[in-house]
């Protein structure tokens, strides 16, 4: 790459920052050795913690803002008042071309609503939806949206199911993505006129990645598909419920292991596997949640995770950058009711 | 009690019928030694199963039947063709009050278009809701709608919630219990219309339990509630993706402790440990979805359940029973809108 990759970051977004941010581009910085940085937050308060990374330093620049979007305000505010955030600045970093891709672990919605403003949505696409990882079976699989459109159309879906599977082909590196639309049965009879239709229009569209047809809750971690699209109510009830189980499953595992003197002799034993256990599930593995339709690279960070997580995140925005995935998109939208399947070649 | 309690039972229903029903009922009559059993099925076939359980034997009237109704048969077919198949009689039994209760682990959506054809649903409620058991970190709680209602207005969503807090009164023993609205975010502007006018409606309503607002997928392990109201689509996919992320995470389990002799090793000592989470997650404990809302109690045993978990579900249709479900439901109806919150006490 001749280009220095440039990522913006909101170093204000999440409940340790900015601590948590800059620990994290730390991490990215070894990761990336091409990558700079620019840190948008209030320079008095940034300066000083980037004296603890020498070797980060050099490649980061802190654009001073006193403006931070609150963890709890609403996207419509954001939009009002949040424009010289720390956040709002990141993402207009991206739309300027002055960065390639921002990270942020601040406010969802408010994220959502000032990268829809300030990035418009790629040609085709009415609606960006969030796509994150799940942890399967048979590795990761994607699943959008996670909750930025509560109620769907059929196109809408249609729309999703192409972005992700061009999320699936970038960052999971599967190179003919399968495309699951989320139901409560296999059956094609099953669900509601929106997903039949939408059901309709994948099998007739025009996708590199082939679509499977429906699938229920239990397929996605089983792994059955790479990409599963549904609308964001159902997928962020999903994605919280497969948190919590997961989170309720290690508690129960805890609590056996001091169930007894024995039990916890045993987890003398079973600590190498239990270690093995907890790195596969550890939410930072599947960190990072991108923003997909929009003209720009956005990747939102779980707000409670920590320096590696975010690492995570940014890992996830890079892949993007640098296949240059949004080429990717506008390439297969112009494909998808044409006659012949044209994969993207942008690389 | 003075009268015997009877159980109608499908004894064709399921992957492993009629020898897992049959063994279902064998470890229910010990259970419950009150009980007498209708069994609806083949006679040829299921007489000479009775001779292997000498106990069960005479508390069990067999009722020949040579109809069955097809694991995937239409809803729609099972109504015109599966009124005489062992399914629909086992609900007939219920309607023409031979029986108390059905239980049945055949197809749902045919014996739930059954139970609404021959029971009706109570005064009040337009729609019967299927209800099922979630564990939690405090315990267990109940969910509604498992599928049943794909599409729900607001209306479906408080008589939800007035049936759930029933059935977690009596199959819970919980005395006064939470309910929680799904929803993407717990904050009262989230979600769609549909949800923040059944939010409106449930801080107004009149129920013996407590309406605690929104929650979200998290929130259902965590057992922030005890009952949990949403659409049937919404609950589908959180069942599915629980019961998913379950077996996804066994499966790591068994995978970590197989990864080095070490471990295997490991696995010797943590076994007492495993096998008391494995009998906490085990799905038989858990089984008997319990349709809520008709004018007879109607439990639904999952198809691949053996014959302990069968049992498990024809001790949730005795709980209904014996705790006058229907009659609370019926009392609670009545009291929603009213002045005074009078919890029922037809016990």
């Amino acid at each position: 790459m001749t280009k220095r990759l440039t990522i913006a970051l909101d170093a204000m977004g999440g409940d340790s920052a900015p601590e948590m941010v800059i620990r994290g581009a730390a991490i990215a910085r070894t990761r990336f050795p091409d990558a700079s940085f620019l840190l948008f937050g209030p320079e008095p308060q940034l300066a000083p913690l980037m004296t603890k990374h020498p070797k980060l330093a050099p490649v980061v620049q802190i654009r001073h803002t006193d403006g931070v979007v609150e963890a709890h305000a609403k996207p419509s505010a954001a939009l009002r008042q949040g424009r010289q955030s720390s956040m709002g600045l990141a993402v207009e970093a991206v739309a300027e071309g002055q960065a390639d891709c921002a990270v942020s672990a601040g406010n969802t919605g408010a994220l959502m609503a000032l990268s829809k403003f300030m990035l418009k949505t790629l040609p085709g696409i009415e609606r960006p939806a969030i796509a994150g990882f799940f942890p399967t079976m048979r590795g990761e699989s994607v699943m959008l949206d996670l909750g930025a459109n509560i109620q769907c159309d059929a196109s809408n879906l249609v729309q999703f199911a192409v972005m992700g599977e061009v999320f699936a082909r970038t960052a999971l590196g599967v190179i003919k993505p399968t495309i699951g639309l989320l139901n409560v049965g296999s059956e094609e009879l099953k669900g509601h006129d929106i997903l039949r239709t939408a059901h309709g229009e994948l099998s007739e569209a025009k996708l590199p990645g082939q679509f499977h047809g429906f699938i229920e809750g239990t397929d996605i971690a089983a792994g059955l598909v790479d990409v599963v699209v549904t609308d964001g109510f159902s997928g962020n009830v999903a994605l919280k419920t497969a948190e919590g189980t997961s989170k309720l499953i290690s508690s129960f595992i805890r609590q056996s292991f001091k169930h007894s003197p024995l039990a916890r002799l045993g987890y003398l034993f079973a600590r190498p596997a239990m270690n093995k256990l907890r790195a596969r599930l550890d939410p930072r593995r599947y960190n990072g949640a991108i923003f997909l339709g929009l003209g720009g690279i956005v990747v939102k960070s779980h707000g409670g995770t920590d320096a590696l997580g975010f690492a995570t995140a940014v890992g996830t925005a890079v892949d993007m950058v640098q296949q240059k995935a949004l080429d990717k998109i506008r390439e297969d939208f112009a494909h998808l009711h044409e006659g012949e399947a044209a994969p993207s070649q942008a690389v």
